[in-house]
């Protein structure tokens, strides 16, 4: 037996039914708020892929084997791909766009828990609009998005920040070129210990006392109210932060859900993020991130379009398929035909065949195939959740009525073809 | 810029809604008929994907860079990893397992016309049963499923034949050691000029009188009458061309629709068909072939499993849609949402955003998220193809009446909320 490759899923009947039915669900969530559809290539050039998160990426990425001077490798995001889409027809376009994409990507890194290889997203993205009501439209559709698939709003809780806040907190307690670095280390806080987390600071030249600042900034939730009065003292003589904290309150102002937190230990990576930025966790906290998104003022600029603000989002389908079973939530489909058409014997096919063309204009419908008994073949429609089992024989065709079996009930019925 | 990777596609927001709702026909005609979608990663081992084709198939692959010791490659098929998946479960899976995929697919060729590298094809496979019923199944949906798109059935043809039947021919013209010589040239006949035919088959060390003699014979066709009395003479005493005539009968008398042909000339590749082939064309004969299938009782052995016949079609979304657009009959999708609402200032917009909420329960709904000018948001509501719009002010707040403008007739009307 051939092994499938580590890290990438098969997707039987049942799999492939609830990824469609979830997949489904989530677009409908975009559909609503008026956005299109649109897919790239599995495909891009390193240069691409690199051109945001530079060189030392490619050892996360599926390169391909070069085939001629062109380097390619496997996208691992959605946003890349769909970014360079809008840049290649930007003028063409009238802004705002907004466009969601469903589709697989890779990255190599070591497979566990809700992490795979070879995975699944929803990505959201608005361009156009530097307004805190593209934000908000953003968070309120990343929010109706898990709630499409089941969810309830206690499940999870939205966190967001605003990278001005942050990094004009941040610049007030260390030098400005160590901004970065902190940001680094409080994006990964939530993994560490308090003794890692000064340590960390301590390795990027960030004393205990100013780490310590730090932790008691960062350590700042709550609702929208609660943070407002907690920062203050923050805000005090701090332009950056104070645009920051305005923006973010006016993008959440517009937002219709409950179970959003403002959370000042949320920085979402480095360079890429510009204003809101936001991640999603399951309430109890078992399960890795959801979700997360945030305004990029800056990506389609660098991938060669004109300056023009974005924010978006993305759901990965591996995590919240953890957290929809975990509620015993997710989907189960009956996969089943309509009808099972048994003949019964080898003479009977002609008018069971024609018997199955014509269910088939309403119905999905089973006929045998492998000249089975009876029983065999009731067995066989069993077995794959057939709804109804109709015999096909001589006294049958004569008088032109089925016996028809449910078989969840059991109960048969005589019917014309016109009745089924 | 940066410019996409050659030979794939971007699918901006009509080219997905088209590619989305032809996918969307296809897997339907497959559900009635009692097949369940499945998918397989995009990524498998070399060794699986070289068992079936040989090595020398590789400098056709998407090969990836190797991260470890594990050679992997891009799929340039579904019916081997589909075969895989029905493999890894072959024992506790009833028989038949009838499965079909839609996913993309990769080969390194050169681009042209109805083909790219990265592609789309719904491949359809059915697992477990010799029978002609088998065959006859997935012929049968094998043009249910081009009908399905909006193609006519005097719009495209399907030019069968079986293996047995042209192997048992070839034996009484040519030694058995150059069978599957003659037997590619024949799977490329169609493209060859008379007499590149016979210089290929002079190469093979096939003379001039017996490739005349093959030629005569694999340009016998028409329907099957037709064809059984001009190939009488070829069946005299020839067992095996005997048992594939009979098994291609048994099968084409299953089948409901007129536009097949028998065509001797139809090969389909080398050693992976057995029984029955078929291969569909546009009737004009202007584009590449749309779509192809056969018997292959092999392919589960050779991959691991026990022996197990099996039978399917691919079919692939290039040829297709130029087809379709040949027609025009491709699908034209109405992108826009069903209403745009227009806040006449900033101070509606939380009232406005509401309205949004609301209707979203039912419908999709555009809102501006740039604070524009209401001439502006017209002209964007419009440009998106918004099929009503809705302007909100303080009167309609005030009066919770709005006026709705139909954007196609340019008719408006007062409505309160609920008669949205």
């Amino acid at each position: 037996m051939f092994p499938r490759v580590k890290g990438a899923n098969d997707f039987f009947p049942s799999d492939f039914a609830a990824l469609a039915k979830i997949i489904g669900q989530l677009s409908l969530a975009c559909q609503k708020y008026g956005f299109n559809q649109v897919m790239a290539p599995s495909i891009e050039t390193v240069k691409l892929l690199t051109a945001k998160s530079g060189e030392e990426t490619k050892n996360q990425m599926f390169l391909l084997e070069k085939k001629s001077s062109e380097e390619n490798a496997l996208k691992y995001d959605l946003t890349v791909p769909m970014t360079r889409m809008f840049v290649s027809k930007q003028r063409e376009l009238a802004k705002p766009v907004k466009w969601f994409s469903v589709d697989r990507m890779w990255r190599y890194e070591a497979p566990q828990q809700g992490r795979e290889r070879e995975f699944f997203q929803i990505s959201v993205e608005s361009f156009g609009s530097d307004k805190p009501e593209a934000d908000a439209e953003i968070i309120n559709l990343f929010i109706d998005c898990l709630l499409s698939t089941g969810l309830k709003d206690k499940e999870f809780v939205l966190k967001v920040n605003h990278r001005k806040l942050l990094e004009g907190i941040l610049q007030d307690i260390v030098p400005k070129g160590k901004t970065e670095a902190a940001m680094r280390i409080i994006d990964k806080s939530a993994k560490l210990e308090e003794q890692q987390f000064f340590a960390e600071m301590e390795k990027a030249g960030i004393d205990n006392t100013r780490a310590a600042r730090i932790k008691h900034a960062t350590d700042i939730n709550g609702t929208l109210d609660e943070v407002d009065k907690k920062i203050a003292k923050h805000l005090e003589l701090n332009e950056l932060a104070l645009e920051g904290w305005k923006n973010l309150k006016a993008a959440l102002s517009m937002v219709k859900h409950k179970n959003v937190r403002v959370d000042l230990s949320i920085a979402r990576g480095l360079a890429y993020y510009t204003g809101c930025v936001f991640e999603a966790f399951d309430t109890e906290g078992v399960f890795r991130a959801l979700g997360a998104g945030g305004r990029y003022d800056q990506l389609v600029q660098l991938l060669g379009g004109e300056a023009c603000p974005a924010t978006g989002f993305a759901i990965g389908y591996s995590t919240l398929s953890l957290l929809l079973q975990h509620h015993k939530r997710f989907p189960q489909a009956a996969l089943g035909p309509d009808y099972s058409i048994v003949p019964l014997n080898e003479e009977m096919l002609p008018e069971a065949l024609k018997l199955a063309h014509q269910l088939r204009e309403k119905y999905t419908v089973d006929i045998d195939i492998m000249r089975r008994k009876i029983g065999k073949q009731f067995d066989y429609a069993n077995g794959i959740g057939a709804k109804k089992v109709i015999v096909v024989g001589p006294e049958e065709i004569k008088s032109k009525k089925f016996t028809v079996k449910d078989m969840k009930t059991g109960k048969e019925e005589k019917k014309k073809l016109a009745e089924l």
